[in-house]
């Protein structure tokens, strides 16, 4: 099957199935992960206490671990949903937010993925730098590094922990370490507003949950938040509506259909 | 008086005395919990931490517990608010959110029943049979179930208990343990963001501030919610907008006079 | 310079210099805190875990903390980041959610003022009145006094913490121990929703990030503010449609040029 073929089978899958995406994420942007889960198809379930994260986990699809707003009790929890996960092969995404920023941020995201098997980590290129062992400038939660030699940093890091690495960007790259699909659609304004990143992770995990190929599911995520941010921010009356865009957002992904996607991803696959 | 006329003056009371509703729920829809308790015309306040839970609801008109992301921390407070609410006297609503999801939920509900007095109980037809103790299929935190036979459901609970009990669904049903009322009010919509069952729960803590006839604010509350959802979805220009939904949802609420509640709850009063 | 070209300026600040702000907050409004830092031209990032906050803190230009949903976790990372954003020399800002509501934030406000030199604290009169000691009437987290003899209370605290101190209510009022400035711009519909108060704190961190004349500041963030708060319900189809207010109040936040912040404040300044 071509690549736009698969995007229209995955979604259409979503909504066949809604599956259950358990969330350990923060507490900044979860009810825009919830939301725009929904949106898209599935169903979202915050659970973070460890009493509670295995028996939830096992329940779900996929588990989306986020460590956005981390702390000693949460990140029991991520290690012990993570690792049920694992053991009843669960796809598990892990989007290392701030990781470099603080040392418990570098730490917290070594230990998860030393004990935990992931099959997605997406990230910004300052993020996945850490993450490669690279210098990096890190600045709180926002990139501020563009992705010149992302398609490298992706496939190298690809390659060594036998997950899907995503870039998210001015332009998205995604590998499976072998190969490379870059992705053109979105737009600046998407930075602009809080838990883009997050809600994409909330994507990815979504679409994960109906598949095995979870090269497909990262591809289909990004592309779906950069269309969606596109029709969004074509939608708005003045450019600075940033009110407004979330708004649009919610309802671009909540109206995308497996037809939207299959024809507005701007795709470009490759090998390195 | 008759039930409409009923509805009429709660709404009319809770607008002239803005009652302060303390709240102990869950991080994902708080946000939303807050914005509706205004709306109607209460004053919400958040506050979950054991040292101060119990001067918190001494100030409190009502208190809604929520245990959407409990943790063992939130959990003592809960039921340290909780009984301090009881000798007072002020009304305690309990969402039991995903119980019988894990073990976590279905022992904590348990625990919270068995010292904790509570005026009302409000879930879902998978939460509130798991509470009565009947065989439920429950995933995550969304019903599997319709309420077909939800009458006698919520009229034995209720019995049993000593609580109002409403099961929210396609048909709303509510029960004092010896009158029946369900609500046709709603539209499905209302299920694809996040949030309205807890912000239901919101609504309920605010009408059960102002009166000692819960049942009646029970009623008014599910009416609230299914009557703005209806006028919401009528707004849209497409049907998936559930971003616009959620900002006119909100706007719904706040424009609603009594004579609007009088007029348009579509309720059926009944015994069984 | 005139305050007005203050004004001007340190918002053109903002929007050159993009500042991270570093938030210790409650989990019912972070999500807009974050929203409306980014539209004014900020950065926001949150984090609270006692094992990270000084980390954090050191990237950033300024420290909002907030104590809307206080527990003891969060205040000993409150008193780490905000003794190593002194050491550092970066400004803080205290937003006393609720004091004297409870022993617990009364004791906890007290104890963060003694350990930390804060370089603002914004409330509202009851709020203000709590820490300076004097009688007040507190009923969860909305203040129940009007700002009628403000003007002296603000000179008084500020004078003696030598702190700025800002009250905020129908009539604004800041003082920096020496001098009064009143802002008189805003609308009564910023009460109605949930997080106006908590956004001004995020607001006055962002301004305080660029600048070491944090009167001037905090005046910025109060008249932005209330400003964007006129042009957002100006453009109300409905004065209760307070979804629609929340979503245009941020499209004002992100609109708002140095020219319009330097044409629109309502200011009055004075000495006492």
């Amino acid at each position: 099957m071509e690549i736009r073929e698969k995007l229209y089978e995955i979604l259409r899958l979503v909504k066949e199935n809604k599956p259950l995406v358990h969330h350990i994420t923060n507490y900044v942007t979860v009810n825009d992960c919830a939301n725009i889960t929904i949106a898209l198809g599935g169903s979202p379930v915050m659970a973070d206490d460890s009493l509670e994260v295995e028996d939830m986990v096992s329940l779900a699809s996929s588990l989306v671990i986020n460590i956005g707003t981390l702390n000693s009790r949460t990140i029991e929890s991520m290690l012990l949903a993570g690792k049920k996960a694992n053991s009843l092969d669960i796809p598990v995404i892990l989007d290392p937010v701030g990781v470099g920023a603080t040392k418990l941020r570098t730490e917290t995201a070594k230990k998860l993925m030393k004990e935990i098997n992931f099959s997605v980590i997406k990230g910004n290129m300052s993020e996945i730098k850490v993450l490669s062992g690279m210098d990096s400038i890190v600045r709180g939660v926002d990139s501020t590094e563009d992705t010149a030699n992302g398609e490298e940093v992706a496939l190298k890091l690809s390659e060594s922990l036998g997950a899907i690495v995503a870039i998210t960007g001015a332009k998205d790259i995604i590998s499976d370490g072998k190969n490379i699909c870059s992705i053109e659609n979105g737009h600046p304004i998407l930075a602009r507003i809080t838990g883009t990143g997050c809600m994409s992770s909330s994507l990815t995990g979504t679409y994960c949950a109906v598949t095995r190929d979870y090269y497909t599911a990262v591809i289909a995520a990004i592309a779906t938040m950069g269309l969606c941010g596109e029709k969004a921010q074509a939608s708005l009356k003045s450019p600075h509506d940033l009110g407004s865009f979330k708004v649009a957002l919610m309802n671009s992904i909540a109206s995308l259909s497996p037809k939207d996607l299959f024809d507005g991803g701007k795709l470009n696959e490759g090998k390195l």
